[in-house]
């Protein structure tokens, strides 16, 4: 009999060789019929590893800790649509036998698989037969089945399929360590996890066609990728796709364009925004709600350069680790200088130069800083992936004690900023360390991980903010909390990161005076509630679908006179809505009203201000709201006060 | 005879050999006293040419314009000093005979000499001696005597005197280019001007000694500096001393430290001050006032990225002329980026992005963006001269009827600046270009040059500007105005520089469709009225002795409780005051309240509030100002609306 424990703690016995999914039914039919995987952590694994996705149906054979992932766990889904690849692989082959196989793997939105068809081609028009094969085969309940096979027979059985990818894959691999799985007609070579059998999958929908080089080496053959996505229930898809629709339509770079927010130049650089009048001022918006909550919140603004010399990030220690992701040096009188990829190391010049004592802790130092981060060119996407990083950024440096407080106040922050946007899903991925892995990839300070972790894990349950713990996954200096939020269609974004950090004050010689007149070294928090503007304004854009809130809009108000007569009149609204500070035009155009409203309409300016001869005579204007229509006729002044106080309402909000 | 052309136009004839002295006397005696040397244009310069600085008793020849220097002069002063420099010389070989000399210029604040004293040494000890000396030879009237010589002749001179430094200057002159001046016993080699004898100075001091390599490189003999200065009276000497000891006390260096405005860190780089929250805090109210002035006049905000491609710097222009003024280039992607020295190129793409039409002009876009110029090290100093500048920038966009109303904006926002920081001495450095260096030093469009300068000189007249125009210093593309202030002590900095850029947008292709449809070219203005950050605060520091207005001050008011029991009652004035966005702390140290006040008035806060007995009684604060004590006690609200209202009239300064 094996000991096998749950999440709760609690454990049962089993006989050695169970399955997940064995136990599963154990416990309810209900829960079985939802396994999809899971994650298995056997004794032998040694204290505190972090455990293995294992197919369901995988004997376990000693002392292990379990945890089941269903289509609700990342893992699961993962799971699922990795299987799903290997299906889409036998429906392929039905239809193009003598297809060799690159490399099939689940992806943030399904999985895809890259193939070299021979002299066949394949377009969308396929896949309709091509889905009907895989919801065929998937009612067969085929199963994943899992085996070992030594290096000498996997080779000998790609060698007689003919399939040269595989082998150039396999001769990488250590005998010993080969696994093949098989479902239904399929072989493939392949570590796994996989669903249990193919009934699990219900529907699927194959995406699209694109070109990809083996391996991703241009001097290699380009195969044939094809994504798809599957999903436990015909609605789910169905939900998706729709989903997918919408996205398509608030597409921030789509938008972007069509909004004038941004746009990228040549001659500038890829991955490098140049924000233009319009988003400039979104921009502005944002900055001045953040550096208001701040203000409130105690914190003080620093302005730092972009750039530092190298010495500064070996001390810190993202040289020579992070490099990578840095951009490349200049070499200036005999020392090499980094564009800053992030702005602690600053921060804490900072900090040193103010020599505070105890009684100037909480020192919280904040800076809109732009970082430089690099990125291959081959991933930047739009606003979400750049190499320019204008980040809300800050540090809090505390005492353990006020830990606590400071944590929660950060995430306080981050609770009225969801308000805010209106951002109703969110959770928060709290990652920690994994103490076999002390002294390597976590440093070496045992009992401060786990004190911390425990501090933030008890903040996060005392503030009842949803949050799910990953092992494993913290940062090298403390763990980390990565913000995870919904769009309003449901995208998920992953927003922003809080660390703590309770090494690098210590590598920078950070003190401070403590009450007991002794130097102490202080712990930092990083936060950046907003993240970037370039990834949140694109996660806006999404989630507004480009009908930004009147204190965000760029352009609040534009005034619309019929015919050329009201211009006057026109014109002593746009000087009272500025007193107001309302950021308005006026379309003085020759155009007919209806196309002027077209094109306010296009613009999604959030109120258009009809004026025609009705509106003179009674010192009035007609307002229109975006995507509403005629919301009816009201005094000027009463219009500009409301809209004042519509943002003040934002801007003042209680922080 | 000859014609000599005066600068009002008019003319008058002389015998050809008349000196600009002679001329002097002809007009009157008074100016004849004044007269230190004089531009004189010879018509054999060709049409255009901008004429050099002459001794004042030098023959004109020809038919020539004249334009006296005095005192009031750049040039003036500057030919006084350069003469000072060659009285210094014939003093100190008066006491250390065999003394060489390598170069002895005139420079901003007065003159130097390097020289070698060989054995011998020299402290400012010996200042008073060798003042008295100078002041000896000053009343002489010695003239000062220019000789043309032979290469041979001069070579013989100096080989006797034995002094190889002048040799080694002699080697690179061309022989019948080669002029000696003779005063009393001193002979130099010098190419002039000079005044026309010692008694125009009547007022020396030796400033200081430091040690400079001969001709700057370090792999030389190095020599002995000594600064001096003089002048045409007692009294201004008197006021010159005065000024530096006040100058020295407003250091923004030395305040910057002490009010905790800004640091640098080695590990950061030199010339890249790090803002601290007080620094911080200032800037964001400096771009906080710019931005509401912009606003206000139409300008739109747009972000760039801190670097672009080489070859956005090629089409600039300022590849590879400007390299060595650039950071050195980082390479990515096989591609080489410059961090950016200037934002026009960036606003120009941005221009281009926005595909405007005249319905759109002028469009001004406007950007705090931090710029990077390589400096050498050793020219670095403090705020004033840095790597990175945070500039107020913009760039105005129009056609060429909108020019003058566009440039005489500029010129409004300047004076509403001045107006609001005390600034009352002002001149605007007009430079224009010199006919003769077209499509050399100037871009080759006669006809534009002279059109716009005509423009800009207008513009400068009509708003009754204190201005000077400069010929042949103009900006590659177009004319160029530097501003140049006073502080409140007196010294002058050039704060700010307006470009006039008729070449630029045509080598980015830039254009926009005119009301009669066709593609045009706009004309670009560059204007940064609070210039730099850096240099802004560095002034500033100086102009107000760290006495900061209360708007600008980073600390607004602090409260000072005189005992602990008052700790309750001032922290609800503290939470009052932060209602009304004022930036104040509460001292809560048990200090007594004299050391808390001096505390205060050391930080510079404007506005102490004392809290003792009777202020909590009749629920008042005792008001202190910085550096004028008490003035009084008052309820606490009605001083925290007369603290709003001062700071509101800057803010909302009628732009």
């Amino acid at each position: 009999m094996i000991t096998i424990t749950f999440p709760d703690g609690k454990t049962k016995q089993y006989e050695a060789g169970v399955t997940a999914l064995d136990i599963a039914k154990s416990i309810s039919e209900g829960l079985a019929r939802n396994v999809l995987s899971a994650k298995v952590t056997p004794l032998s694994f040694g204290k505190g590893a972090g455990g293995e996705v294992w197919d369901a149906i995988r004997p376990i054979k000693e002392d292990a800790k379990i945890l089941f992932l269903t289509w609700k766990d990342e893992e699961g889904k993962s799971t699922m649509w990795h299987s799903s690849a290997h299906l889409f692989a036998e429906a392929l082959e039905f239809f193009y036998p003598g297809v060799k196989f690159g490399i099939g793997p689940p992806v943030e939105n399904g999985f895809y698989y890259d193939v070299d068809l021979g002299e066949k081609t394949i377009s969308s028009e396929d896949f309709k037969k091509i889905e009907d094969k895989m919801l065929e085969l998937a009612r067969q309940k085929n199963p994943y089945v899992r085996k070992e096979i030594s290096k000498k027979d996997a080779i000998d059985f790609f060698q007689k399929k003919g399939d040269e990818y595989k082998l150039e894959l396999l001769n990488e691999l250590q005998d010993g360590q080969i696994t093949f799985y098989e479902q239904g007609n399929f072989t493939d070579l392949c570590r796994g996890p996989h669903i249990p059998n193919t009934g699990f999958i219900k529907s699927v929908k194959l995406m699209n066609i694109a070109g990809a080089y083996w391996r991703g080496d241009e001097s290699k053959k380009q195969l044939t990728r094809i994504y798809g996505v599957t999903f436990p229930s015909q609605k789910e898809l169905e939900e998706h796709i729709a989903m997918l629709e919408e996205a398509k339509k608030r597409d921030h770079r789509k938008l972007g364009k069509e909004l004038k927010i941004f746009t990228f130049n040549d001659d500038v650089g890829p991955g490098l925004p140049l924000w233009l009048p319009n988003g400039a001022t979104m921009i502005e918006q944002l900055e001045t709600l953040a550096k208001t909550a701040e203000e409130k919140a105690g914190y003080k603004r620093v302005r730092t350069p972009h750039l530092a010399k190298e010495n500064m990030y070996k001390t810190s220690g993202h040289l020579p680790y992070y490099a990578e992701s840095m951009f490349p040096p200049m070499d200036m009188d005999g020392e090499k200088y980094y564009l800053k990829a992030m702005n602690c190391p600053h921060h804490h010049k900072i900090f040193e130069a103010l020599t505070p004592s105890y009684r100037d802790l909480p020192l919280r130092l904040a800076e809109y800083g732009t970082c430089y981060r690099y990125e291959q060119s081959g991933e930047l996407f739009g606003l979400m992936r750049v190499r320019s990083l204008q980040m809300n950024d800050a540090h809090i440096y505390c005492t353990k004690e006020q830990f606590a407080d400071e944590f929660r106040a950060v995430n306080d922050m981050y609770l009225k900023y969801f308000k805010i946007f209106g951002i109703e899903k969110y959770v928060m991925r709290f990652s920690t360390h994994s103490p076999d892995k002390l002294g390597k990839k976590y440093v070496d300070e045992p009992t401060l991980w786990l004190e911390t972790e425990d501090m933030v894990r008890k903040v996060l349950i005392e503030s009842k903010i949803p949050y799910k713990e990953v092992a494993d996954e913290g940062a090298f200096y403390g763990p980390k909390i990565d913000v995870q939020v919904w769009s309003a269609i449901g995208r998920e974004f992953t927003l922003a990161t809080n660390q703590v950090d309770f090494a690098v004050p210590k590598r920078f010689g950070l003190t401070y005076i403590s009450n007991q007149n002794k130097s102490e070294t202080p712990i930092c928090i990083h936060r950046a509630p907003l993240g970037t503007h370039e990834r949140f304004i694109g996660f806006l854009t999404e989630h507004y679908a480009g009908n930004f809130p009147v204190w965000l809009a760029a352009e609040q108000v534009t005034i619309l006179p019929i015919s050329d007569k009201f211009n006057d009149y026109a014109k002593n609204i746009l000087t009272l809505l500025k007193k107001y500070y309302i950021r308005a035009s006026f379309d003085d155009r020759s155009e007919k009203i209806g196309k002027k409203i077209r094109d306010a309409e296009m613009m999604k300016v959030p109120y258009m201000l009809i004026i025609g001869e009705k509106e003179v005579a009674v010192n009035a204007v007609s307002v229109r709201k975006h995507g509403e229509g005629d919301i009816g006729s009201v005094n000027a002044e009463e219009f500009a006060k409301k809209i004042k106080q519509e943002v003040d309402s934002v801007m003042q909000f209680d922080f």
